[in-house]
């Protein structure tokens, strides 16, 4: 994508639902070329304004649990009710691998060729800030070619599901049921979050264990104090190859954006997360501005020289480099 | 400390070996509140010319394996050798519990009353990346006061030794030698960064085990890839209350110092450590002017309220607080 852009014209595709058009955004939303993320904020900018309220929901689990097949089943069935389905993903561990280990669209098959449907299984590398905030950009993106549901998959890491919550209105966490050690494997806070717990794979030997498992996930669940939003987790059984339970996790997405939406919390936890964007743009905005700075560039090479050598300290240094720097008259 | 201080007189009793002032200063350096901040900043830049070139020490273990008796020998026999000691210590969980759970004074009784000893266990609160930084500030500061060997203890957590490691020279391990499970509770990550593994309490039934320890240990450091230091991380059994084994932790401490002196490593290290140091000093101090900037204060208010009520974007927010904000020619 090396020639020049016309933003206006890109917008105005991606607001009349171009997919095509969509993706192309998506991907300078996700470079790291300056030339793009420049045009990829102004393209943000120029959505915003049309992106509809949609549900942004976060899927984790560990790997193995079968969330992109879940993906497709879920996805599928919101489709099938009239629903315009996104699917993004966020993967912290993607710039150690080099490429992302969550679901190809190959396990997508259902939603891939939907044409309500818009999968886009790849996020880009790189730091995990940066990279959730462009997931809250392509967010924002898909909002504003009129996609109202939005799934996010995050890897199950912990780190991730602590970035992805700053952007999502609901959490749906999938386990196994397995013999034992159910609770195995899954990390220390991100139970806390989960709004909803699906128990996957509920058919072959494992649909022996369904009922142990409710009962276990049950009981880890009444642990925790009662969360912010006043909802109560519900833990529901399915197959997404069957499709069994595909319904009830439907269901309880829907009373549970019903009573958040009554009850006035999601309005609330929407501004807060507000809030944290307007910091972590301003952090990085703040910090872009001066490292692509004309005049810093020259400077700090000089002075980085000196402070490595020893002859000069790092906090003077900063001060130094910083000298002068603020709002301009 | 309400009254205006004296910077200078402060710094040169600070490099007098006054401890009185000493702490005063590393108090300032802790604080949160402004004037302290920009006090204790000076204070450094102030001391910095004077500073040492110490051996920087961390040690870390989980809780129980007792940290501040190995301290409190280990320190004795340092300035029984002649070398003046600073202790301090780094605890990210400290804004949790609200205070320190490492070591205090009551457990080194013989540092605490050793003239050529400074123990200062207490770290301040709040965020790890600022309490790292405060720590790097205070060893700048016992390092003017003359101090030749820094320990600083962390807490065996895996997130507190990340940051140490940007600030000490060497890192040892200590550990238990019990049945089995000896490599539990050691957090990924920790075994690869020690450059000296202490099987410490070396006594009393414990003792029984410490071959195998010794074994177990040596096999797991084989695992590794060779450090970019080239040193070879040797096991070293020791009791923090009979003293033995306090001897060959110093002499393996002098051969790591040596080897690394002669090498070059030191000196590279300490570099990169600079390096480091600058990028952390220059992140702050750009939000640090942004936040206390009197033109941001107003309108990030008004702007943040517009951003949570959802009536303006939040990287739009950020680009437009930021209009003008830069170099002033």
């Amino acid at each position: 994508m090396s020639e020049e852009m016309n933003v206006v014209e890109l917008s105005q595709r991606i607001i009349s639902g171009d997919r095509v058009a969509l993706a192309k955004a998506i991907t300078l939303v996700e470079s790291t070329k300056d030339d793009h993320i420049e045009l990829g904020s102004h393209l943000v900018t120029a959505c915003l304004p049309h992106a509809i309220e949609s549900r942004r929901i976060g899927i984790t689990g560990v790997p193995g649990v079968g969330k992109s097949t879940f993906i497709d089943a879920f996805g599928s069935a919101l489709t099938d009710k009239g629903h315009k389905v996104a699917v993004l993903a966020v993967d912290p561990t993607s710039d150690i691998t080099h490429g992302s280990i969550l679901g190809d669209k190959t396990r997508m098959e259902k939603l891939a060729s939907d044409p309500n449907a818009f999968v886009r299984p790849t996020p880009a590398g790189g730091a995990l800030g940066g990279v959730a905030r462009k997931t809250r950009e392509s967010i924002a993106l898909c909002e504003a070619a009129g996609y109202d549901i939005i799934l996010i998959e995050t890897v199950g890491v912990g780190q991730s599901e602590t970035s992805v919550h700053s952007m999502v209105d609901m959490f749906i966490l999938l386990v196994l049921a397995t013999a034992g050690d159910e609770l195995q494997g899954i990390k220390r806070g991100i139970m806390e979050k989960a709004d909803l717990v699906v128990i996957n794979k509920n058919d072959g030997e494992n649909a022996t264990y369904t009922n142990l498992a409710k009962a276990t996930y049950h009981q880890a669940l009444h642990m925790f104090p009662v969360k912010n939003s006043a909802w109560t987790v519900p833990v529901v059984a399915c197959s997404s190859i069957s499709g069994s339970g595909i319904n009830e996790v439907e269901k309880s997405t829907n009373s549970f954006f019903t009573q958040i939406h009554t009850s006035g919390y999601l309005t609330k936890h929407r501004a807060e997360q507000n809030g944290y964007w307007l910091k972590q743009a301003l952090t990085e905005e703040l910090l872009h501005r001066f490292y692509t700075d004309t005049n810093t560039t020259a400077k700090l090479k000089e002075i980085e020289l000196e402070v490595k050598k020893g002859n000069e300290n790092p906090f003077n240094a900063a001060r130094k480099l910083l000298k002068g720097w603020g709002y301009k008259s």
